[in-house]
């Protein structure tokens, strides 16, 4: 067969646009020698026509509008690489009026305005791609949808954000404190100059939204997702964790229940000996129970120019071998077909369960404790391990620190015992809480 | 649209056959909405008619003629799930002839005679599909195939054969010598009755001989491969290995150089930090090296009945999407087009590098060290760490056991100072010598 050819078009030259050029030139043979067609990069679209870009643009006509490249009627296929919401959307919806597939890795845009660009593609019996906008180069998107098809899943954890991760190893591993550790992640490049969002978990929840949809089979939710960030973490939680075996994590958890799912993103406290506790530094993995094929666990960079090129071109070389397929032999943006998504209803988080670890500052007088614990037992609370540090009995010079860890109870219960605690005479300041995860 | 029925024929109802019944069954409704079209499992071959299985056979007409099932003309699709080699060969071949695609988990008949399976259906326009021939449940065909599409592959490194891998885990945490831990293994179900190719490499020889075809673009090779098995390791090394700060896993390597590709099957140290050295028990685990992705690692359950039905199930649900595509628009089976294969060069192993281990018990007198470490020099070994164990200088009375780590080098110039080393009138026994994988 005459090998036919692609026309594609970029938005964006930033450090993954830029990488994708790259990667596509020095891997042309391999990526011929597995596609069936040729695939030409013939424009792309830079807010600044006279930067320097990391690549060679030989080719490549340049151009300062991405509005009118991505509804340009030569091109076959938009890679959208821009950042930001408003211009990408725009951007997206033209190409997709225009008939033209999109690759995009914006997981914010996707997760606020996924299902209505979804269904608007499905319309036109057009693709979106975004394997690169979960977990960089890690193909979890396509384990998802394709590799566990069979399987109804029961849960995904995933440590989706390189800068948290990246900064709770500074926690663990060096004598950082939070600011020091944020200006090292700054230094090496793991974390922006203003890091807001990914401290807060709002980029993991944007990616925990995609990767619950395409699970669950249910239509993307992003804005009842329960979001807690790690910027209260100290090293000493981190050494305390460790003390009681644990790591601290920052996690995107998704969870089905009979009566609906649970979606969240917090820090939280993980068995020192499962592999999720081992990924350090900028790196990314997602542990996935399904109901088949049992826990599997996916690792890699989570972030970089060239991983997330990576993902941006398998998803290329999918829609360019998919384009000859009639849309509806082609596996869903979702996984789902789209007239079969069910809407699982989100659960609170006060209904959904964790074991419990307590930070409480005690001043150390006689007695003091046996309060606490009375109050434990009241809520029916049962207490797993427990960690006492300072204090001096003898004195009662200056206050104790005593970390609780609790068996498995609702967070509802936890919040009533919490706050009873802290009203506690002898307990000074607030009572900090960390979730842990049973795996 | 209306939807499409695609009718399957099973053969072999053993334990990944009945799971896979079961699994279609208990998730119809999750497979029904995510595939565009109807699955019915209309017929089953099995060798005893009579014999009780673990699932549900209702409307499932039983045969125990695999090679007249093969064939019947309203089937679409043939899972091949007998175990052995030539029965499901033939039986591949009738499906083939007949115009079916198939699907198979039998690595040991497509490391032997995948060219020349794939090459008959590539010529009859149809597919062969493998996912759960490597690694149980994990996708890692489907990653390499499609996750990794764009990137040149350097490496695949994996933990491919649950068996080794249980043993070795005995060996490390308990008391077991070999023979218990392989009876314990036996015990839980996970090792056969007769181990021989579990143990001695040959399983994971197969499945290494599709990873690499995969990952590179070229024919399987699996004669050449370099096999050692795991049954001469002892609970000593694991230790020896543990106070150096490795542990010993039976590793399946597929390394590409400038000058060709190296295949190699042995146990192997890996330093102790590496997500590798933390995968225990039955679990299997693949690292990938490669251009623009990185580094990433995907693990799961390497056997067992529901995990290898969700990898069967996977590429059920992929060929049935995909049999309404022209041919030249499927992902080939190898991932790179047939006619853009290319045969890399097999490397001997004495041209691969490694560190390595070496073990030598030493008599225990005046100078003895000296020797060897004087060898080492000659041979230009460096040497990176060493221990001693036992010995007595003040009474000679007996041998002291050595264990030296050197830098990389080649397996020939080891393989030649083993020798010199070996023949000193000090040493006695043989010099036994484990390679160590730098990550």
């Amino acid at each position: 067969m005459p090998d036919r050819t692609l026309n594609i078009g970029l938005l964006g030259l930033g450090t993954v646009g830029a990488s994708v050029v790259r990667v596509l030139r020095r891997n042309r043979d391999e990526i011929d020698r597995r596609v069936g067609c040729r695939l030409e990069l013939r424009a792309a679209a830079v807010r600044d026509l006279t930067k320097p870009r990391d690549a060679d643009l030989s080719g490549i006509e340049l151009t300062d509008n991405p509005q009118e490249l991505a509804e340009r009627p030569e091109l076959d296929i938009i890679i959208e690489l821009l950042g930001g919401v408003e211009l990408p959307r725009a951007c997206i919806e033209r190409a997709l009026a225009a008939g033209k597939h999109v690759i995009t890795a914006n997981k914010a845009l996707l997760a606020e305005h996924g299902n209505a660009l979804f269904e608007d593609a499905r319309h036109r019996g057009l693709m979106i791609a975004f394997e690169a906008a979960v977990a960089g180069g890690i193909p979890i998107i396509k384990v998802l949808r394709e590799g566990c098809a069979a399987n109804r899943i029961h849960s995904i954890r995933g440590i989706v954000n390189g800068t948290s991760n990246y900064i709770l190893s500074r926690l663990s591993h060096t004598d950082d404190d939070f600011a020091c550790a944020l200006e090292a992640a700054q230094a090496q490049g793991f974390a922006e100059a203003d890091p807001t969002l990914d401290l807060d978990g709002t980029d993991a929840a944007h990616k925990l939204a995609l990767l619950a949809a395409i699970a669950f089979g249910s239509p993307v939710e992003f804005s009842g997702i329960y979001r807690e960030g790690i910027t209260d973490l100290t090293p000493e939680d981190m050494r305390f964790a460790a003390e009681l075996g644990y790591r601290i994590k920052h996690l995107a958890i998704a969870k089905r229940r009979e009566d609906g799912v649970e979606l969240r993103v917090h820090p939280t406290l993980i068995a020192e000996q499962q592999l999720l506790a081992s990924v350090e530094d900028q790196h990314n993995a997602v542990l996935v129970q399904a109901d088949a094929l049992g826990d599997s666990l996916y690792y890699g960079p989570g972030a970089g120019g060239e991983p997330t090129a990576s993902a941006v071109l398998a998803d290329l070389i999918d829609v360019a071998r998919a384009s000859a397929v009639a849309p509806e032999h082609r596996v869903p943006p979702l996984a789902f077909r789209p007239d079969h998504l069910t809407a699982l209803p989100l659960l609170p988080i006060e209904e959904t369960r964790a074991a419990y670890y307590l930070k409480l500052t005690v001043e150390d007088r006689v007695g003091a404790l046996a309060d606490i614990t009375r109050l434990f037992a009241e809520y029916e609370l049962s207490i797993d391990s427990m960690l006492q540090k300072g204090g001096h009995p003898e004195t009662e010079a200056e206050p104790m620190i005593v970390v609780i860890v609790t068996h498995l109870t609702t967070e509802r219960n936890l919040m009533r015992a919490r706050e009873a605690i802290g009203a506690l005479p002898q307990v000074c300041g607030p009572v900090s809480v960390l979730r842990i995860e049973p795996i």
